[in-house]
């Protein structure tokens, strides 16, 4: 197969990532986001937020290709919700397998390097993963709190779960910590959030 | 308002392109596909098909800028389909009153960068801006081809009328248009596409 033919058939395969569920409502309440849009929501919060990193030199276009790249895997292995333990339990096994499926259908140069983006995100140590987790997160979180908590309640999560779960925010950006921290205790204040 | 609060309205604002239908179809056929997913699946296709762009010193993570924030227009003037003479008539009007009141939602030096950004994408002057209008067109082109040409035969669309609507591949990408002419010919052939 020519190089280009393999490139659109991965960019081709990518088509499934629109179709991957997750469990956050867009904000007028109309149905569940799916990975393919919350992918391109996280790439516009991170050029727009990338000022509040935690990081002077950090490296922003390297920042919004990880969050481009970071759930391409969800394709095979499914999106796991966050307060489901369950789901959550090989979620790393079922991710692996599907990293290597899928970047594998790209030329072999480009696989590894695609896969190094996603393996980057994952372990979260340079400035620029523990900035694109912190946006990873702080996204379903600002959904949450403007829908009323709705899926909060669905799912009887507490605000001690949200706070273990958006932890990592304050590792990528301490002014969003910050900022999320109000609108958690003002979520509870209005009962959106048990406490 | 402060500057983060104008910040996150802004990228809360943008939620809404995840309902923005356009008249692609998913390649499982299911739905149309929406201006978000749209938009990361474009940030996709430059980043991997970048080697093919007409030009050596390609400003690749700029290109993907450009596709990330093309059609968040759309969110206030909606989406013109290609072979809609009528919607195209003032869809430039449309989008200019809709790019002043969406951008200039971000602080000011904000807004201005990103009015920026939409204004050369819309010129489709600089190596950048040709290859992401040529990205634009490729991806609709191919999710036609592989659907069958359900949504060209929809619309009575004509070989000739997608050769004039994709023929900006050509000035992003010689390759890409090589291969996309010869994906046409294949569906007229098939009797997808009326020739």
């Amino acid at each position: 197969m020519n190089r280009l033919t393999e490139q659109l058939n991965f960019l081709m395969e990518l088509d499934k990532l629109k179709s991957i569920q997750r469990r956050t409502l867009l904000l007028d309440k109309s149905r569940y986001e799916n990975d393919a849009e919350h992918s391109w929501h996280l790439a516009m919060m991170t050029l727009v937020l990338a000022e509040h990193s935690n990081f002077e030199d950090l490296n922003v276009t390297h920042a919004v290709k990880l969050v481009l790249v970071h759930d391409i895997v969800e394709i095979d292995a499914g999106d796991s919700y966050a307060y489901d333990s369950v789901a959550n339990e090989n979620k790393r096994e079922r991710e692996e397998r599907a990293a290597d499926r899928l970047f594998n259908l790209l030329p072999q140069e480009q696989a590894a390097e695609y896969r190094a983006l996603w393996d980057e995100f994952e372990e979260g140590k340079t400035p620029e993963a523990l900035f694109a987790n912190a946006v990873d997160r702080v996204q379903p979180l600002l959904h949450n709190c403007l829908t009323d908590g709705e899926e909060w309640q669905r799912n009887n999560v507490t605000r001690a779960q949200v706070l273990k779960r958006c932890r990592p925010i304050e590792d990528g950006s301490k002014v969003l910590w910050d900022e999320l921290l109000r609108r958690i205790d003002l979520a509870v204040e209005k009962g959106q959030l048990k406490s």
